[in-house]
């Protein structure tokens, strides 16, 4: 025992999100491994951390290449950061020689604490705390994948790229961020720092959301939280990171059965949904429901940003689901208003049949028409009436066997970002789930083509609306 | 005018849905058209009707390799039954060749009448509706994409199958008609009749729940409907349907925007839906307010069929989506009980970390390993406090390149299949959507071999408890 650690957080966090070098204890010698120690290895390896990664194994010579030691203490080079994958009970032995290091951060991927409901393993976390904290040893976990930083190239899974981006997240739950980030990505959302905290026993989500309210790198913040730890320091850090940047929440726990899994799965005493529902009114932070609802309101602040107003023009094939999309938005908050009969005049010029589908919503053959794309939406996002136009399309069935589709997607995508522009309004695009392997295949290039055209893009109609909704819910908290 | 035709429904429909021979009038002869006219030619060849099929065209000599006929007047054979994509225009004309040729039914695909909100065009529907029921003919329409019976082998797209199943139909959009059918494929639904009737202006809604309440090949019947026609008929015709078989009906116009874009694009008028919503509990029918739950439920009732009661087990990898599994199945009325300590002994002797994971939801790393699969489940299903499993699972992400997939995922479906048959309980899986083309794959061919073992296949946990939570309330509805 040296020095006495101050029990507030330290005036900034960011070394903790910046290693230079890394250990990894409890790396299987076994191959093909996806997950534990192994993962953590190959996902590093995978996004290119660029510096040392040092293996901890009692007997192996090298796993993956990589020189195993038989203990942190015999690394001859420093080490800033260790990932724990070890079994719980061997937690204070690696603690004891992270101090002995100078290690800045432990990870413990290990599980097996406090969520276990087991005392004595609720005491043996608290004693590890305390130990990290009189040593000055920033802890994250237990039960956490850890940290996604592309900036620093830092992965906690497979499959997440080094491109960095305006999104922080902060997740409770492992699962939760990777299932975040890979649904996410394919939607264009790019991330500056991805948080799974777990058991939350020394760095807590308020910890966390104090640093990303303050990061320069992070525009937007989305969050899955299972419980209230230290309510008022909390519900502090949720109030001022949702007074500063855009804010979106997934608290789980809200049934008596999630509130009771949530305590088995990190502890957690998930707490009263209305007082956490009061909390995010207060704070001007957005709360969803479920993950997908989390993805689609940080799509919408991310690339739509701000709208004028409710009122949007629907376009795009099929009556049924025209009549369909009016319901879903309207259930939404959002208003499906008539065109106005100089709207719908200039529409009628360029349709062939000038019925009643250019009335709002639009759904005329003009769409499937050389020339008829833009020339059908562009009357349509200039519309007086009119804050936003919602594009629905989808792939599969026979139907995207016609022509050149390629080139075909990548020209509706440039029309329609065009459309964008031009009008000053956000064209925001709803894409069905596509049914067969080719249509899944047209999905994703579009989505891709649609956001790297500064599109919002969103799984279907009822979704696109649900976040557009909950954007002008977040405006008006905000006076905007 | 010969004799006049009654206004009452005639005793049977069925010939309506068994033509021996088809004529299709306004057939484009440009090639590659995948809708209209040549799109019907296109997907009854491709389904294989067995009969003769004629096409109607003023100049060309053959489409497609079949024969055109200026008028319907020329074709030698007889023909029971006249797809129209023609201009409403020459509707009238072709009534009256169809009446000359005794044909049975005509399917009006045309539009551009009633629904375009022009009297001329309204007034030109009902005199084609009072002349086709004056020489006993029965319409289709218009504005409808008509029938798909896999046992008369007659599709209105591509891609439907001819395989039959107890699945009935009904449509008042053919597009929705057309994705139902597209989504409800590969989930194992196999279908009798489906039927999209647009308009409604001859054949309605009523007299289509009055058939399949009939029809032997037809135990379940969903529908999608836009308007209210003849109250009082459709009233009893829903309440005759649902007393006899399972039935769901989406109903659009929920909202006033819905309800606009229904009135424009099937003349509906939607109606009250309060009114709507207590005829469904009147009906014994499930309401439901989008087309995934309406495939989600005709899941549940073809291969849940019943609940014995409410308590769910929850089983699958995650932490973070067993606390939001468990939320979503409370909020859908279902219970995630704790599992009794006897059955938690169980399971703790097959999992290595005896700890919460095994209370429910059941979150253990023993699913992942030889033979651990079926010892973890089967004590969970044959828990006395338990009535189903949820099995919930994802492909992508990397996590699917573990080992040969193909056979893990085949020996999984016959496993879970086996401990619904053991334990008679169902087992219900949720496949989360992929993110990447390897993983979609995986999902289709583990939705396959589910729904091929008889097990009921859902797109993620929150539908699959939607759907169960909607089977005990049909259950409660007939006291079953």
């Amino acid at each position: 025992m040296t020095t006495a650690a101050p029990e507030a957080p330290a005036p900034t966090l960011d070394f903790v999100f910046h290693p230079r070098s890394i250990a990894i204890a409890g790396v299987s010698a076994k191959e093909g491994m996806a997950f534990g120690g192994s993962g953590f290895v190959s996902s590093l390896q995978e996004i290119g951390f660029p510096g040392p990664i040092f293996l901890i194994h009692p007997t192996a010579p090298a796993i993956r290449g990589i020189k195993c030691y038989p203990s942190l203490l015999d690394i001859p080079d420093d080490v800033d950061y260790v990932i724990s994958s070890v079994n719980a009970r061997h937690v204070p032995q690696l603690l004891e020689d992270c101090i002995a290091r100078n290690v800045k951060v432990l990870h413990l991927f290990t599980a097996g604490f406090t969520e276990t409901g087991d005392i004595e393993r609720a005491k043996m976390e608290q004693a590890v705390v305390a130990r990290a904290r009189e040593a000055g040893i920033r802890l994250i976990g237990p039960n956490c994948m850890g940290l996604y930083v592309p900036e620093s190239r830092l992965a906690m899974m497979n499959g997440q790229i080094p491109e960095p981006g305006p999104v922080g997240m902060v997740s409770q739950s492992g699962m939760n961020a990777g299932e975040f980030v890979r649904y996410a990505l394919p939607r264009g959302l790019r991330f500056s720092k991805v948080i799974s905290f777990g058991n939350g026993a020394d760095l807590k989500a308020a910890d966390f959301f104090d640093y990303l309210a303050d990061d320069p790198g992070t525009e937007i913040i989305a969050a899955y939280l299972e419980g209230i730890q230290d309510g008022p320091r909390l519900s502090q850090a949720i109030r001022r990171a949702g007074a500063v940047k855009p804010l979106a929440i997934l608290k789980s726990g809200r049934t008596e059965a999630g509130s009771r899994a949530a305590n088995s799965h990190t502890a957690s005493l998930a707490g009263s949904l209305q007082v956490f529902d009061g909390l995010c009114r207060q704070a001007g932070a957005i709360r969803v429901e479920s993950l997908e609802a989390l993805i689609d309101v940080t799509v919408a602040f991310r690339f739509v940003k701000r709208l004028a107003g409710p009122n949007i023009v629907v376009v795009g094939g099929g009556g049924g689901a025209s009549v369909l999309a009016a319901d879903d938005l309207a259930a939404a908050g959002l208003s499906v208003p008539p065109l106005l009969p100089e709207t719908q005049a200039e529409l009628a010029r360029v349709t062939h049949e000038a019925g009643t589908s250019i009335r709002n919503p639009i759904d005329t053959t003009s769409l499937w028409e050389e020339k008829g794309f833009a020339s059908t939406l562009m009357p349509a996002a200039t519309a007086p009436n009119i804050d936003a136009v919602l594009y629905h399309t989808g792939f599969g069935g026979g139907m995207s066997r016609r022509g050149d589709v390629r080139s075909r997607l990548r020209s509706q995508a440039e029309e329609l970002a065009q459309v964008q522009a031009k009008s000053g309004k956000p064209v925001v695009i709803a894409i069905r789930p596509s049914s067969d392997a080719e249509g899944f295949d047209h999905t994703q290039e579009f989505e891709d083509l649609c956001w790297r055209n500064d599109l919002a893009v969103f799984p279907g109609i009822k979704q696109a609306g649900d976040a557009l909704g909950r954007l002008i819910q977040w405006q008006r908290m905000h006076n905007l």
